[in-house]
């Protein structure tokens, strides 16, 4: 049987598997991604790991090549580029190491591309070939598909939705800019919409009692499913935030379907009728009812696993023979 | 020698012409663009001339295909869909009317996208893979290329950069929003800004003596290069506005280049340099300094009709054989 290997690279753990084609992961493993050891010793470490996994699970197989997702991972130069949550130097050529160890095609794309990629062959966009990934968790990442092509632009940084401006002088980014939309539709950004309402209106909500510090986005969520009012406004607010600036989107892309992941996707319908009501009330009139948006169905089955999976699928092996691209 | 027939069809007139492979236009026409008539009748006369001019200018010639630009033009269809300034149904099959007449290849795109493949084939953008065409006049229109195409999305829809929302509730546009970015960046957009300048500042202005229904954004143009004051501040609002909103679409498309046409643009420096201002200043860090913003130097030169033959030369003609797209 032809496999290929994910790779998800995270700040915390690396966590690895074997990929058929129709998406089974039929073995996984991680190890803890330790960015204070220099980076070669820690890729060195994960080929031996992933060569145990293919001695003890794929000896009657054969491994067609490796995929690797990681944030700021760079399709276009193989490379993890100024990842702010690692330890390591601004530029890590990781696909190189990975090819020079495994003698095997090897390519490298960011977190969300992966994501996109994953949902594009074994989720719900499969056959979809205009849509946007977008991952709703820690920050908001996204990955656009246009005619079944990742788009990738000029220098693989195309698709930056969680920094386009949803309000004008808003809330500071981590980018250093205000009114990012990541900071309005991604877990600290529902908290933090839950905490101003907390003080600019005085509906009803559990979180009074509490420790504002304590509250976290999986409380909200919470909450919210039990009813609280306050903790509904905050999901109204976040969804009116995304489906407006998605409105904006479908005028740049045209895509037939949006897909949520992420752990704030994983509240389900508390976020996602009102970003459908507020998208579709924005939209230009040609676009009305013609895109979809869905939860993701993969999201919680190692998506990231086989979405870096995905891409070595859908690659052109020949142009990566031992090489990276 | 061989040549396409380019046609920029708008709302008053109807230019051709026949163009090489290198963007000479050799000889051109045009013909009013009567919509009172049925369109059947109209495009059998545009058929006519073209006949004429082939005969007058291109016998020893191989006429190859036939690349139409029309408002709201649409390549997936190869129909003219919904066209507000036009009395004619709301599908207009023209691509195929064209080939049943001529059995050429024929194709059909949007002007915004003809003048982008103009910029790619014969302008500014020659050799540039990723690149967005922005045409500042009436409206604001817009083609995105992407890995060295057109993107048009699952309905060739995509690119509607001028409704995208550039200030939330804002100025009310044509299609039933508010504050989309062609109410600001566009020619009624630089006059609509001047005029609320005129009512909010005190600012020295010669247009303070005018009668302000007969002002034009030409007329701004004329007096912001002698040195009005309040003019000026009309152009550096408005390119503050697209530098912001420009500095989102690379977030979404990783271009590098952004290339600024129609009537707005030839205003030269006077939008350019706030627009570029406020662009730069607005990037994500990773796109700070990989894109330039420059003005169209066909844009003068029948660039509609470049664009529309650009679009044929672009084309594999063997699925137009005698057909549309």
């Amino acid at each position: 049987m032809d496999l290929m290997i994910g790779v998800d690279l995270g700040g915390t753990y690396t966590k690895f598997g074997l990929v058929t084609e129709q998406g089974d992961l039929i073995a996984e493993n991680f190890i803890k991604t330790d960015s204070s050891t220099p980076y070669e010793v820690f890729f060195a470490k994960l080929h031996d790991e992933i060569e145990n996994l293919k001695r003890t699970h794929a000896v009657a197989s054969k491994i067609k090549g490796i995929g690797i997702g990681a944030p700021s991972g760079n399709h276009l130069s193989g490379k993890i580029e100024n990842a702010s949550n690692l330890n390591w130097p601004d530029f890590i050529p990781v696909a190189k190491m990975m090819a020079d160890h495994s003698g095997l095609p090897v390519a490298v794309t960011n977190d969300a591309n992966a994501a996109a990629l994953g949902e594009m062959r074994y989720g719900i966009a499969k056959g979809v070939n205009n849509f946007i990934s977008l991952t709703l968790g820690t920050g908001l990442g996204s990955g656009i598909v246009n005619d079944g092509k990742l788009l990738y632009g000029q220098n693989g940084h195309a698709g930056e939705l969680g920094h386009t401006i949803a309000v004008a002088g808003g809330r500071a980014c981590g980018c250093g800019r205000k009114g990012c939309l990541e900071t309005y539709a991604s877990a600290p950004g529902l908290l933090n919409t839950l905490l101003g309402l907390l003080h600019s209106t005085e509906t009803k909500s559990v979180f009074r009692k509490r420790n504002h510090s304590s509250i976290t986005a999986k409380d909200i969520t919470r909450e919210a499913a039990k009813g609280d009012e306050l903790s509904l406004k905050a999901f109204n607010k976040t969804g009116q935030i995304l489906g407006e600036k998605l409105a904006d989107a479908v005028a740049f892309l045209n895509p037939s379907l949006i897909v949520l992941s992420g752990g704030l996707a994983n509240s389900g319908s508390l976020i996602l009728e009102p970003t459908r009501e507020h998208f579709e009330r924005n939209l230009l009139d040609i676009f009305k009812g013609t895109v979809s948006i869905q939860l993701s169905e993969i999201s919680k089955k190692n998506a990231a696993i086989l979405g870096a999976a995905a891409m070595m699928w859908e690659q052109d092996l020949s142009i990566l023979n031992g090489q990276y691209v």
